[in-house]
């Protein structure tokens, strides 16, 4: 087991990794920018290296600065969390080259799956669904509108390196094509280093189904179940609960094996999330993409598998095999999670700074809280505006809800402005309780009011 | 169900009932003394009743000042949590007689296992093994004299109306037993206004197990596993465990039936703990008490089984069948529960009063705090020094542990002397790692330092 871990990480899920470190045993390095020098992640580490100013790019996007700091602090491994260097292969490179355990997936399952393109075509082969579109990059409006023409509008035009619902724009028509294209592009260009893009068709009514697995180094790949993350904003989730409430058992089990046989085609290790479009109207589901990392939203697996998943990143990272079977695996409950963002709910959800006068998380039973805030810290614009998670699990989906919104009412942070009124309102809202909802149906729902 | 519920208690068990309640759809009244004015049970409660001035006797005591409270505020059901007026069957019976239901056993129930002495003879004829010692009361220091040579000393003095570890006296020899039974019989008098004691065998090196058992008003009894609660100072526990670690499955199995046996023989339904003592070196094990009340420790049980144990009293006592057999119970993984106390661990325990100017309580996967305090908050010298509980879950004890250390090392508690560190140094300990301990251990290994 390794003896010492430093976390290419901030926030949350710097905390979380953490804690999952502290509790085998290992030591930790957190490392931190200019604006980090007070986080939570920092005072909970064993040691901390400072690793340049605030921009990320900078600080925690800086392949060099967090080598450096490994190696300036003897770590033997680097958890990547989520964002940031999480999926970039070249860093996973870089950490070994220099010594270090990536505890993530190899490099090259990174790599192909990091190329949304590539990734559609070894899904195809594995016979995993796929959103009908184009046989790889579209190289011009023409080629790309003979491939619209086939399969019908509205299509989304997507750039092969993007991820995280950055480069996607949508053309719901020939004239809407050309300009959606060169957008997808410059953004894509600019954000991923490559304007390749490519054609899928637009599945408008929609949900976000996603596959939570794990692999080890020996070729043993398991599922944990689904997610449902269709509540999105801008394509950001912003509630996620497990298991997907409304799926027939047979489209479960096959949306489970077909995360399983993703995982299998890029032989992969670690943990990673296999992320599907569910079209209930015909009960088809496609692939989007594969997430090579540890999810945001990981902690509702956690609570319906008791399977700490950052421990099993670790575990494998390790050589260790998977302690799991796929039989071993049992389901129980249902589990939510409400991303607490600083936004302004009342003002077009714009982002909230300032120092917290006041931070009361919820306590009692089935009820976690991820947290990074305390009384005193200052949220500052540097970073995303996630600032904690509350995640709840309860017998069934209705007691969830009951408990998520019992814990909501018990939140008390003060000093700047949080999503927790927003949660409120969804969890309140007869089409979440009901589970009619698709991605589209949050921006909808925020219109209303 | 029940449409408002009135909490006869304060503190954690308060706070702990009032989020069943609100997860329910239940309002919720509080009843809060002088003292507790800005209690966290007042303010997390839909509406709350001023019962009296702060000593107990005159306001969480006061049968009177309670059924008023609840006839004011229109509340159905009362739910007595812990202590106070919990194990009153006198109490129970006003509420019945008021229209109001007890969320607790029946009066009888209550009344039987009430009294020790009565619960002793009870336990024998139904089969359930009872600590050698006299058959009902004992009336001389004679006939004292004769039980403790036929039994061999040391023996137990205990008062037939106590119960929490009050009201007993150890006498070693035939010289001590004159006064042990004098003392016995005197605090008993006061606390418990009967004088009449029993003798019992005093098993020395013991651990003391006890049943958390479930039963409704249709006659159904089961069990949630056992918990082990020999880590105690002054009778009082400190550090409570789910499952019992060392047991055999045999024995296990054998004191699990033992306490459904218990239950049984008193038509017991609602929530309830049947108290054994266990001697490792016979392997047999002795009734001690039934607890006819939800205990401070029934979250290890909780995480254990995912039942949500005061959810369930309520729906029992609303006349609803049990919603598991036995064979729906399902043990996963350990947990350990911390109480945390407001008393110095640096100066004999002695009760640590003023304000929390810090609190911040740790968070993370599978780690629940049950509290009831918040900066700015008074710590009095009032009540019970209890402030909380940390408790954590683990897939097996040894990462239960591990947690627990974690996370008591991230709890932040300032402006008053906690607990904390006395917990830190038990889980150290490697007497508790492996698991050799017995109900006297605790305070040897307190006098060691």
């Amino acid at each position: 087991m390794f003896q010492k871990v430093l976390v290419a990480n901030r926030g949350e899920i710097a905390v979380r990794v953490i804690r999952a470190c502290r509790e085998l045993g290992i030591r930790t390095v957190a490392v931190y920018s200019e604006a980090d020098r007070d986080a939570l992640h920092v005072k909970l580490a064993d040691e901390a290296q400072y690793i340049g100013p605030a921009p990320s790019r900078e600080s925690y996007l800086s392949v060099p600065a967090i080598i450096t700091a490994a190696q300036a602090t003897g770590a033997d491994a680097v958890h990547p969390g989520y964002g940031f260097l999480a999926e970039n292969a070249f860093f996973a490179e870089a950490c070994e080259k220099w010594g270090l355990t990536f505890i993530g997936p190899r490099p090259d399952a990174i790599r192909q799956m990091g190329d949304k393109n590539q990734a559609r075509e070894l899904m195809r082969k594995a016979g995993v669904p796929v959103v009908p579109g184009s046989e790889g990059t579209v190289r011009s409006v023409d080629d790309a509108l003979a491939v619209a023409r086939q399969i019908g509008f509205p299509v989304l035009v997507k750039a092969a390196g993007g991820g995280g619902g950055r480069g996607i724009r949508i053309a719901r028509s020939a004239e809407e094509l050309a300009q959606a294209m060169e957008r997808a592009a410059s953004e894509a260009g600019a954000a991923f280093g490559t304007t390749d893009v490519y054609i899928e068709k637009y599945v408008e009514v929609a949900r976000h189904i996603e596959v939570q697995v794990l692999g080890d180094a020996h070729g043993n790949i398991i599922h944990l179940g689904e997610r449902e993350c269709s509540l999105q904003r801008r394509r950001q989730k912003i509630l996620e609960e497990a298991p997907a409430p409304t799926l027939s058992p047979e489209v479960r089990e096959r949306i489970r094996q077909a995360g399983v046989a993703a995982a299998r085609a890029v032989g992969y290790s670690n943990a990673g999330t296999v992320e599907f479009l569910y079209d209930e109207s015909t009960g088809q589901f496609y692939f989007i993409e594969m997430n090579t990392r540890i999810q945001v939203e990981h902690p509702v697996t956690e609570m319906i598998t008791s399977v700490d998943l950052v421990k099993e990143q670790i575990r494998v990272a390790a050589g260790q095999r998977l302690r799991l079977s796929q039989e071993d695996v049992q389901l129980r409950g249902a589990a939510i999670e409400c991303r607490i963002t600083a936004e302004d709910p009342d003002n077009r959800l714009l982002p909230s700074t300032g120092t917290v006068t006041a931070y009361e998380p919820p306590g009692g039973p089935w009820t976690r809280v991820d947290g990074m805030l305390y009384p005193g810290f200052k949220v500052m614009p540097h970073y995303d505006s996630l600032v904690g998670k509350l995640i709840v699990w309860g017998e069934d989906r209705s007691e969830a809800i009951a408990r998520m919104e019992r814990a909501l009412g018990e939140f008390r942070i003060e000093g700047i402005r949080t999503s927790i009124p927003l949660h409120q309102r969804i969890l309140a809202s007869p089409e979440f309780r009901e589970g009619r909802f698709h991605t589209e149906w949050l921006e909808q729902f925020l219109q209303l009011k």
